[in-house]
């Protein structure tokens, strides 16, 4: 890796807003600009859907954050996340010709965020939400997709659910196993262990455990917020008690969503036969590679680069973003997003060391688009415009 | 001109969002995504103004707008004010490498456009306020200025004052008079008249009389706005009352900025010797150019194309921004559009037919360029960042 503090001062900003009109004569500023450009306008004032096709909203979406939740670092603020929104947009354009304008915005109050985010979501086609903390993240997401006209997507929720998903199936082939039949240990409860847990209930997986800081999330337990509870409800049915020791007993897989270390040698070697292993907190696993070398732990995926089956959310946005855009859909349905999770599977054929595809390699990003606006068009997706 | 709706449909959008990164290996990702990224986020919320060396933040601008004033339409909404928002995205670009993300506001309430433009200034190094209708853009203009830390510039008023007295100044050297003994009739008290009268009287001009539609603005008059008010005060000293018609008997120079068809060939020709007339109403101008030359009009400028000497906001506000982003200068301040003005007018040699340079000139705009940022570092405007 190079340095990176070198690098972002070398490239003066990740991504740059160009003209795609060449600007030479008066004839050109006639056109595009005064006088010509009233014409537009007031197509668009009598048919406000005409926007998608007399401007770049067409392709425009917007990569949002608040600031609070940034990858592993937490909470530090609007200014501080902008390197990470830049390159997601950065991406966007990169795999799948999105353009996406990063926009951190300076408040953390939810329907402050949500009101502005409303003010602004004329310009877009779609917003990405980002690096946004739970439970406000759940709100937001679901309030603006009532509220708004096009789809709001939280890459953290969705997007981490949908390329896990894509490593699991392929994972569980490789072992033989259902996801019907597999018992399965999610450790962390926020916006990516929600999202993932409700993702997998989709899929079809029945035997589901959460657990956070405090052990099994268990309905019974007044403590819990309205968030886990829910949680609790659609998953331990049995009001199984206990802590993530217990939880991992004789399970088959586990997904680490959480903050780093808790995981020891000793529990990945209570699991059942074959265990697939993913600690992706960031940045410090819950257990590391080189311990789990030393369990029985049979597939492991990461959220690093470093090591094989890199689980990374990078496989999944930028496909998804172009499929919607492409089929005009209002939302990103769960059949949607399944699709792309299948999409993903399928662009390899599986091994241990290779359970999910290269991020950098196009054809994937493709496959998910494709995956995507074939879903949209197949369910009859309400439309943003024709 | 070409058919602006063809035009605009094939283009697909005046502005594009590119990557600067070329995006080929993992090595890449590592350094300009997770987990080198990490590091410029850090950096930033150690100490905030390093968001300009490690993000786009140092040459990204928006261009927002309410759609409250659009172009002469008046106000036609967010969504239709989009296509003149992107085209000024598009010539920001091309005349000065100035990045501009176009932002339309979907609320035209003060406090809340004020609001959320607050919430979204950390991602710029400037903002460009746009078509927003007065009196409430002197409201929002002031307080975002007061508020925050980057330079804000209502184009309708201080661009149009730029360039209004670029155009003036050459003009009155061909006719042989001083700005001082001239007397000046300014027909419109909106964003663009209030903004022209301020500028003049700041440039030494001692002899205007600023009409609206019920004729010459006047203290003593009872019904006038808080606006309306500081403007008589600062022009009508004598408290002279009247109609347009009267001011404009012995005056050297009408500018009008308001609504069309307003003045006669009579009222051109009551006015004093070699009378200068720019009116640049938009799309009809108070008087229309083929009358003017039936009168003693001696050098006529237009807000249109199609006449000599157009007057044209394009002249200014690329060069403005790329002075101001290339000085760091918190504030676009008076003498930094004063000194604009200048570099505008001395960018040719003028004659009746050319008081003013073409807009597609790059000159005028490395001219522009060169002297704000000149005038911020002379003057020691306070700095965004070093």
């Amino acid at each position: 890796m190079q340095n990176p503090l070198k690098a972002h001062e070398m490239i003066k900003g990740k991504i740059e807003v160009v003209s795609r009109v060449k600007v030479e004569s008066k004839d050109d500023l006639s056109t595009y600009y005064t006088p010509g450009v009233a014409e537009p306008c007031l197509e668009i004032e009598k048919d406000s859907k005409k926007s998608y096709l007399y401007t770049r909203r067409q392709n425009m979406i917007a990569v949002i954050t608040d600031g609070s939740a940034v990858l592993g670092l937490g909470n530090i603020g609007a200014e501080a996340s902008m390197p990470v929104m830049e390159g997601k947009s950065m991406l966007f354009k990169t795999m799948a010709d999105v353009d996406a304008i990063p926009l951190s915005i300076d408040t953390q109050d939810t329907n402050e965020l949500i009101r502005t985010i409303t003010y602004l979501s004329k310009n877009f086609a779609g917003i990405n939400l980002e690096d946004i903390s739970a439970p406000r993240c759940f709100e937001i997401e679901k309030t603006l997709n009532e509220i708004l006209d096009i789809p709001v997507f939280h890459d953290d929720q969705h997007g981490t659910a949908i390329v896990l998903y894509a490593a699991l199936s392929n994972a569980l082939k490789l072992v033989d196993k259902k996801i019907e039949d597999v018992k399965i240990v999610i450790n962390g409860a926020g916006a990516a262990g929600t999202a993932i847990t409700e993702f997998l209930l989709d899929a079809g997986a029945k035997h589901i455990l959460v657990c956070d800081k405090e052990g099994i999330l268990n309905e019974n337990d007044e403590t819990l917020n309205e968030a886990h509870l829910i949680l609790a409800h659609k998953t331990n049915r049995k009001h199984v008690v206990g802590k993530l020791v217990d939880a991992m007993k004789d399970s088959d897989v586990f997904i680490g969503v959480s903050k780093g270390h808790l995981v020891t040698k000793d529990m990945i070697n209570s699991m059942s036969d074959q265990p697939i292993i993913f600690p992706m907190a960031n940045p410090t696993p819950e257990i590391s590679v080189e311990d789990l070398y030393e369990t029985k732990a049979y597939i492991i995926g990461t959220g690093s680069s470093k090591y094989p089956n890199q689980i990374n959310n990078l496989l999944a946005f930028p496909g998804i973003f172009r499929g919607t855009l492409d089929s005009h859909a209002k939302k990103i349905t769960k059949e949607m997003m399944l699709s792309a999770s299948l999409a993903i599977a399928s662009s390899i054929i599986p091994s241990i060391y290779q359970i999910i595809p290269d991020a950098l390699d196009p054809l994937v990003h493709k496959n998910v688009a494709n995956a995507v606006y074939e879903t949209a068009i197949k369910q009859r997706v309400p439309k943003t415009h024709e």
